[in-house]
């Protein structure tokens, strides 16, 4: 079945003790359950497991309450109480022969403690990053040794909850073995600071450590940040160089990245796949040892090319791991046109950065595998095959669509215009959101597979069509559009002068190739990402841009999914002009008045036009006629009729997507009741927590 | 005992159904432990009723799904297994005999539902407040009457988990039932928008059903905002006169106050004991229900006054009852001076803000009373009576000898200057911070009254002093000082230039009266409070002063206090020109050189002075100078010497405040382990989930 040219990525490999039984390596990543939700983490783990990785990794587990991440959910191995449930994950990850791995890590300085209330600990005095603003106590030489010891008893836990790997941890900007590393928190003058080798010694202790504690049975892997970006005040690739040569063999892997995590897991919008490479190359010449890296990678063929031509060994992933867990098992089995491909949206990361559950665009069912048992490739049969009208093909109408058709419906699909994928399709012609159309392509390619799914473009339906058509049940999908009105979170009645549709532009109008010319306001009061990318696309076309927002930063949205920096730096690049805490008062004449939100000032600023992005409305006049003909429904065969996505409440595509599938896996189905999934509960009964487990 | 002024505080008062004991009401408020910690809460919530509260509430409670308020931990009532939780604070709040009550809300576009993926619903289609940058659907006449379902299950829930009074919530601007009186989120033409009339049937109606499904058991109160400070925006006071108007005799009780949170919890910095009066004192003339309503009371003579002139029936706190839970058995007892007065930091709001659990700059145990076993007024006797040096009186020296004394130990405090109370002494004359002064005058008399702890003033002591001071016991609190290099968290490296110590003042130079003139730049790389009180205290002072920041906003960390957009208003209306997004390049010559974070465009500022507010070093020569004498403990008698509170890792007081309680908890006792508090466990165990409780 497959396709001989990917057999390298079938090769099991050898790492310390143990072996991986291919090169698919899901790399640690957080996904806002860890901790507090075990069951929902296990669980998720297991379907990478199922899915072919030959690797699942943990999250960053903590290692002792002085290195609390609080509010983030992350693994936790404080004590021996917190080992039944990371062995509930590797019973679960074993189960589908994958090895089970864990991160370990101490994050020092920029930890928290909310929660343990124990004070910071780092090489040197210094602010916490993260928490209150408070201040860590430099380690004293008994603090480096019980930390080691921390971290040596931790693997010991690991081990003991059946971990096959064990990380120690230097990267992200995230743990004391990299603060260590780091000049600008490592000012130290005893034998752990100052000359490289004195900042390297306890990454050396720790990996020496772990392998004296558990690596007879375990692997000991390395994560390790090759470069911070910062230049001379972080770490550099130059130094990065000298300590992976001087630690070369030490680890069983190197598992190699950038710093900090929004230079690691860069958004879409501003990096390719495969974009660490020129980072990350030197390290399989400095080392005999396995290595891992990453790059967003979904190709079967970049993989492979990675392992030719001697970059990894290893294809690391996280984001296509969340986006498709049977990534490797899709290759395998020589199906490489059924990946669903990341989009590099990272939604996933919102999670984490927003204290909830994992979620994806792509994978609707991420973060429901214990809580709603939905798996990412199966659906139960509907009990009846039942005709179902979709009316609207963007991510939810395709959803509904695909899903419905993989159930065994039978599916028509009316699109009223002559492309499928609605917003998505529309919002990838943007400057840099091209590969959001992966949304729409892996659906129209798993829709064409199925004959029980008709679609129909340039098929604007009436009321009195949907009638007539004869379906069971109908489903509207209709979108939303961009108010021009100005309303919004910072206005609640329209903006005066906003009705001028000649000079006051939508993000609907920029995509259907309206533009304005000249000096061009973008008056930001949604905070994601539409209106930097709408600033982006006019200073591209020449336009004096000024992107103007009553928010006290600019897209502040933006830092849950790590563009925040990216869009500063390009808006800044571009010549775009920000004007923060400015709010919108009137536009006439070619004059927009705007107010400080502090000082009340008010400024004018000439400008040709306006581009207002602040909140949308949603399409939902068919399903409002339908509605009122609600009498004439049973007569017609119609049993229900409901609205999804966009056309109910305008969100994210990710809503979008996982409207579109909910509403699949709930046709036919019996009610939850008011709570439709499971939940972790935290016990009210002292004496559950009493007794041992 | 008690004074008889104060006897009308102590006059029971019929509610509905239900008598409260005394006029003490500790109203709703949140804590960061809610329903992931149900014990915790249950523990915290019963101190109160023991120190003497008739009434003690929850936090708000979700009722449904739909209103999820994730990553905010409430309370939470979607189904009949949430009873268990708060059937438990009931009965630990019973135990004592006080009432219990339960604010039950649905924050429709203002919840998230970032945890339960339904789809948010308001009065009209609007986007969301918190949570992703999705909108919220119009709720249909059938949402409408679900919701009210919602809600009349949740309020039988409620008694079933046996609360004595059930809210109706209209306030903060986080309710359905607010939210359809706001104008600007309520634009429905239908009965429940447009007149005032159609905008309260909402409320009116769940007022009514909550009083039909437990009225006969459970007095049923009103939170509700009677402005918004918005302007024609928000709600008005007028409008507000004539709901209450409208709804006057329907509750059993109006807990009034005003919108959002951070105009109803002020900090102190902002706002005086009884700042509401003016706004609240309408309402007891306009209904003949009883009226609770708060103003950060802790002086007994204030409450007095606010009944026996007719404003309020009951006094309503939150932050006071969290620095002081004994507060009302205190004025009980006669032992007014005992009161533990809030300051008002609102360090206990960040516990929400920072999802995680309350803490208090006053009260140490707050958080601890189940984790830690912690009680507010008692602590196990010294197992010996201990004979401990306490050098420095600062929040934590202070704090660590009060505390050492009322375990019987024998205690002399030492302290270098002249007056007591160290850094909140001297921040306490800074604008503004007053109150501050409140962490010393009740340390202060507390220690007066301990025969066991003497005082030393004037006495900065050397390590040799130490040593012959015959101590058993070494406890150094010394404090720590600002850094004038520029090192923070933007600086790893010296500023060049702020070496220049004539032109270059820290906090530590204002507080010691010695200030610049002329032009003056602050440069805030701290984030918290210290940089704009320095900004203040310059600009009445009569300079010109420019607020300059790395960070994307001015003093980000405030969000937390909800001192945020005080200070950012503080700010604008005196002059004070802010500079976001620009970091200090070196101060040369009477001009300093600042850099566009992102454009990385270069400025100079010609500037008189520089005041640098970015880190602190900690005081800890001596500490260090005895660590090196270790050889010479055993013969001066010392078994131990610590070092604690900012000179041990500069912190918030809150920090001080808790190391020097835990220090005299500590001394003497067994040790706890890695991890010194119990925890609540959320179990990887399935069958514990599924087992009926």
């Amino acid at each position: 079945m497959r396709d001989p040219r990917y057999d390298l990525l079938f090769a099991p490999l050898k790492i310390g003790p143990v072996t991986a039984k291919n090169r698919f390596f899901q790399v640690p990543h957080c996904n806002g359950m860890g901790h507090a939700m075990p069951l929902a983490h296990a669980a998720m783990r297991e379907v990478k497991a199922e899915g072919g990785w030959a690797v699942v990794s943990t999250e960053e587990c903590e290692i002792h309450p002085s290195g609390d991440l609080t509010p983030y959910v992350e693994a936790r191995l404080w004590d021996d109480r917190d080992i039944p449930a990371l062995a509930l994950m590797c019973d679960k990850v074993h189960a589908h022969g994958a090895l089970a791995a864990l991160e370990l890590t101490h994050n020092g300085p920029t930890a928290s403690n909310l929660y343990s209330r124990e004070v910071l600990i780092a090489p040197s005095p210094q602010p916490a990053k993260y928490g209150y603003p408070h201040q860590a106590r430099a380690m004293t030489l008994h603090d480096i040794r019980e930390y080691r010891r921390w971290h040596r008893e931790a693997a010991i836990r690991g081990k003991r909850a059946g971990m096959d790997i064990i990380y120690a941890y230097a990267a992200h900007d995230l743990s004391l073995a990299m603060h260590f590393l780091q000049r600008r928190r490592n000012q130290r003058s005893d034998a752990y600071g100052g000359a490289l080798e004195n900042r390297v010694r306890l990454l050396r202790e720790v990996l020496e450590d772990t392998k004296e504690a558990v690596g007879g049975t375990c692997a000991v892997a390395l994560r390790f940040a090759v470069d911070e970006l910062l230049g001379p005040g972080g770490v550099e690739l130059a130094e990065a160089q000298d300590i992976v040569g001087m630690l070369a063999e030490l680890p069983d892997l190197w598992d190699v990245n950038l710093a900090a995590w929004y230079n690691d897991s860069v958004p879409s919008r501003f990096a390719a796949e495969g974009a660490q490479e020129p980072f990350i190359a030197f390290v399989k010449k400095t080392t005999t040892k396995p290595v891992v890296g990453v790059g967003r990678f979904t190709s079967p063929d970049t993989m492979v090319s990675q392992l030719k031509r001697g970059v990894l060994d290893l294809i690391g992933c996280a984001r296509p791991s969340i986006a498709d867990p049977f990534l490797p098992r899709k290759i395998e089995e020589g199906r490489v046109d059924d990946i669903r491909e990341c989009i590099g949206c990272n939604v996933c990361v919102s999670g984490d950065m927003t204290i909830s559950p994992i979620r994806c665009t792509q994978n609707p069912t991420m973060g429901e595998e214990w809580r709603k048992g939905w798996h990412p490739e199966r659906i139960a049969p509907a009990r009846t095959p039942a005709r179902v009208l979709v009316v609207g093909a963007g991510p939810a109408g395709l959803e509904a669509a695909r899903a419905l058709g993989q159930r065994g419906c039978e599916v028509s699909l009316a699109e009223a215009r002559r492309e499928l994928g609605g917003r998505v399709t529309r919002e990838a012609r943007l400057p840099g959101l091209a590969e959001w159309a992966r949304v729409r392509d892996w659906r129209v390619g798993q829709i064409n597979k199925l004959a029980n799914v008709a679609v129909y473009l340039d098929s604007a339906l009436t009321a009195q069509d949907v009638l007539d058509f004869g379906a069971e049940h109908v489903v509207l999908a209709t979108g939303c559009h961009w108010r021009r009105d100005g309303c919004g979170r910072s206005h609640g009645f329209a903006i005066p002068g906003f009705d001028d549709g000649a000079r006051v532009f939508t993000l609907d109008d920029l995509m259907d190739g309206r533009l304005p010319q000249g000096r061009v306001a973008v008056y930001d009061d949604d905070g994601y990402y539409h209106a930097s990318v709408a600033a982006e696309l006019l200073r591209r076309r020449g336009c004096e841009v000024v992107h103007l927002t009553p928010e006290d930063s600019l897209a502040p949205w933006t830092l849950n999914t790590l563009d925040y920096r990216h869009v500063r730096k390009r808006m800044a690049e571009l010549g775009i002009e920000a004007l923060v805490s400015h709010d919108v008062v009137g536009y006439a004449g070619g004059v927009l008045t705007v107010e400080d939100v502090w000082t009340h000032r008010r400024r004018e600023l000439p400008c040709d036009a306006v581009v207002t992005v602040t909140a949308r409305l949603p399409d939902d006049t068919l399903y409002r006629e339908l509605q009122g003909r609600e009498a004439e429904w049973s007569g017609a065969g119609i049993r229900s009729v409901r609205c999804i996505g966009d056309a109910e409440a305008p969100g994210l595509i990710a809503h979008a997507v996982y409207a579109g599938h909910r509403y699949a896996r709930e046709l036919q189905e019996p009610g939850t009741g008011e709570v439709a999934f499971q939940r972790h509960f935290h016990t009210a009964h002292a004496d559950d927590l009493r007794r041992p487990r």
